[in-house]
């Protein structure tokens, strides 16, 4: 057995069955093992970006990671975009960088370069089997390293002749560390803060944002009248009707710091201390109001959920959470915006759903519309690296194959990673992307005005301009194989989005929205 | 004044005119100051590695660098797979990585990262100024580095608060280093060789491949009857009716092998020794055969063409070059094949074409039918990272607004950087993109196989296919703004490549081919 065959058997071993790949020649030894370990299932990613940013959703939604195959330091590089928000997200997930082989690399050839420099910039955990014999427990201490709460990425650098040399052994899973207790007098302090009759303020984050952490937050906030509010990019957000529901801290800080505002107790529970996006001339990085206290609950390597039931249980013991309450939302008769389009979103949102969401500027409308909608899970933007939302409905959609998904996005972050459409088709995913085409970089014109600069002359609006040429992205989507309409009014975009959904395999509805301003 | 009005004043100052653009939030300064500095050009890409590779074929083609803006960590990484095709390509090129302000980097915003390691694995030159009134200096001293011989890429890491703070000073341009002189015992131990009887090859690579180091270069062979290869991937080479002639060494490391069998000196003129691109079980990395002794004549840092008419002078005094004869190519009368279509690009290229060729299986016919041609330039894919062609095509047609260009790619490198299109329809590029379209990773079938993996089975021939779904890359160009067409016959593609060439403006031509096995 060689390297390669050892690697794919403890991959299947532990779990890991799905393989993003985008392989070049120093991983075809890999590529043959796939015939002899059928248990691992390669999804074949035109870019590597697509394979890191699905290797991310799927890990998001099974909690368990997949595989990224990439082609040494520039295949590496390509997909280190969506591996910055896989990092920031906590998400599991062991990326094989295949290389030259070992005696090689001293001749400096055309692709060698730092594999490890760049690893090191989103890997937790970064290993080179020297030889064949080594691959499968290197492979099986990846596994685990990735699966290290809250979650990680870890990579694995495969020299081609470790891959195709004979003397590969399997290695069984290797054991992975659990979440951390929280000490009761870590909770009890939260309890007091609770307790003060100060504005409290308990912000989740990470494992806390699934239903156990949400209903032992609502007890809290039942019983000691904290308000609660989440992370503005969570990885992965369980909400709608049944649920109970929490605003997200808002993007742009000022608003954000209004919501904080008064705040005397922030209490962290797998959260951390809210900072600014970006910086602003004259404005704090820090959003902690002046005089807050901070509490640490959990942090992500903490078991945030017991955490947070260990604290309702000792400071609202008898407090029910409050779910959200459905809300069936009409199709609006007015003009297509981002606004009635996010209505229409959540008019038609089935249960289950599974929503990317990279609609940054069109998005501003989303939360609220869908908040009453079935229960469905949202996964955000968590690193701000744009290109992630097609790659992450990707992987969401090969994770929960019963599963609607929805990819919301921008036209202009849609260009980054535009060939994921083509393995949507390929695979034939239940993926229905809705491109709000407002053919700018919307968020930049409001961002060159509030970082001070001046609205800007002819030649920095044209650098936030899409319109010349206009993009269609329904010919884009038919060239790759995906069915696609344009919407250019609301009940065009309904028909579309109900069509889209009754109808298996991948869409794309490209909603033609104007700027929000 | 503040630090990006200084660093494009800067910029501008040393000739530093056109600055290929993908800004987010961090940039916005720099992307305002452009209306008060308009001898800056920002030409806005939909991707970063749209704009770290049209720098490179802006730097290429003009010896002299551009800038390629890009945002924080993510948007280098973006870029980084063509930052290495410009290292290798020893390409004079500046980056400028906008990132957070100062302050705001110990909060470990979702943006955060490694900057410098990422930039480090493709800069010789990285530095961070930490006040608007360093970022003129700064910049000088990177436009400096970048030129330093043989050219490179040089990082300038500008955080926001120094770029929107008042005092920034443009600087006047900083001194260059010149190429470094070749000694005379260095010339004369080549002439030495070139005189001893024995087989003698003469390996041009770098600056050597333009007319004046070719002229050189073919006396020398005239004279004392040394052959002469060039490196497998030139950066920029010269060539066609009227030009000395030089065949390049083989891609393939038995075909390579070959070309020097028997060899006794191998004069290095600008160019490595040679290695294999990739390692195969079983071949030597090293491509100097046993026995054979290497004669560095001049590297990279030094003369090079001056290197060669030293040695011309020394030891070819009377020889003349002797230049490539054209050649009247005539349109097959065949099927459309890969073959055929290179025919046709000979018969049909104009003199001063430039050729950015990436069509990896499909264009080893190309290097014959267009020796010939009327003199042209060619470009090749230096560092391996595929991806590169329509990137480096748009900046060789903005470097060089009289002339034809060329990008002769392949189907699958075409996916990893497809958006450059819509910068070739916005800036009305004359552009004629061919796609080779094989609907396969045809050169991963055949690498599958060298590298002594099995043929493989279905799971591995599956991530090798491109055919399910086919690509309509006519629908991605016209989805783009850029007129497009399919060809299917010879005679098609004939007529489609001539309109193209006649009319202004950006064309793609999806050329129907066989895989070559």
């Amino acid at each position: 057995m060689n390297g390669a065959q050892a690697l794919l058997r403890t991959l299947a071993g532990s779990g890991v069955n799905v393989c993003f790949a985008n392989p070049g020649t120093s991983e075809m030894h890999f590529v043959a093992a796939l015939d002899t370990v059928p248990e691992v299932r390669g999804i074949l990613c035109l870019f590597e970006g697509v394979a890191t940013g699905a290797a991310d959703g799927y890990g998001r939604m099974t909690g368990s990671p997949a595989a990224a195959l990439l082609h040494l330091g520039p295949g590496l590089a390509n997909g280190l975009a969506n591996l910055h928000n896989a990092r920031r997200a906590s998400t599991p997930l062991v990326t094989v960088v295949g290389d030259h082989a070992s005696y090689h690399k001293r001749f400096d050839a055309p692709l060698e370069s730092d594999i490890e420099a760049l690893a090191g910039t989103v890997s937790r955990w970064v290993r080179r089997p020297s030889r064949a014999a080594d691959v499968g427990a290197d492979a099986a201490a990846a596994i685990a390293a990735a699966k290290t709460p809250p979650g990680q990425v870890a990579t694995l650098i495969l020299p081609a002749d470790a891959s195709w040399s004979e003397g590969g052994q399997p290695a069984p899973p290797a054991a992975v560390r659990l979440p951390s207790p929280v000490a009761g007098e870590t909770v009890g302090s939260a309890a007091v803060a609770l307790r003060s009759g100060e504005p409290c303020v308990i912000l989740l984050g990470g494992t806390a944002l699934r239903r156990p952490g949400l209903e032992a937050a609502s007890r809290l906030a039942v019983a000691s009248g904290a308000r609660l509010l989440c992370e503005t990019f969570p990885a992965r957000h369980e909400r709608g009707a049944g649920i109970p529901a929490v605003d997200r801290l808002a993007y742009l800080a000022e608003f954000a710091a209004t919501q904080l505002a008064g705040t005397r107790h922030l209490i962290l529970a797998g959260a951390r201390a809210p900072v600014s996006f970006f910086a602003y001339p004259g404005l704090p990085s820090s959003l902690v109001p002046a005089g807050c206290e901070l509490h640490v609950l959990a942090e992500g390597t903490d078991d945030v959920p017991g955490a947070l039931a260990a604290l309702a249980d000792l400071a609202a013991p008898d407090a029910k959470p409050a779910a959200q309450q459905p809300v069936s939302q009409a199709i609006p008769d007015a003009e297509l915006t981002a606004e009635t389009a996010a209505l229409v979103v959540g008019a038609l949102l089935p249960e289950g759903a599974i929503v990317c969401d990279e609609a940054n500027t069109s998005g501003l409308w989303l939360p609220a519309s869908t908040a009453g909608a079935p229960p469905h899970d949202w996964l955000t933007l968590t690193g701000g690296a744009i290109g992630q939302c097609l790659p992450l409905a990707t992987g969401a959609a090969v994770a929960c194959p019963g599963r609607s998904v929805f990819a919301l996005e921008a036209d202009g972050s849609a260009m980054y990673t535009i060939s994921a459409l083509w393995t949507h088709a390929r695979e034939q995913l239940d993926i229905t992307t809705v491109i709000f085409s407002n053919r700018s970089y919307a968020i930049l014109g409001m961002e060159l005005d509030r970082v001070g600069a001046t609205r800007g002359g002819d030649a920095a609006r044209s650098l936030l301009d899409l319109s010349r040429p206009g993009i269609d992205f329904t010919a884009l989507a038919t060239g790759m194989g995906v069915p696609a309409s344009r919407a250019v009014t609301t009940a065009e975009f309904a028909a579309q989005l109900r069509h889209a959904l009754a109808e298996h395999g991948p869409h794309l509805i490209e909603a033609a929205v104007p700027p929000p301003w």
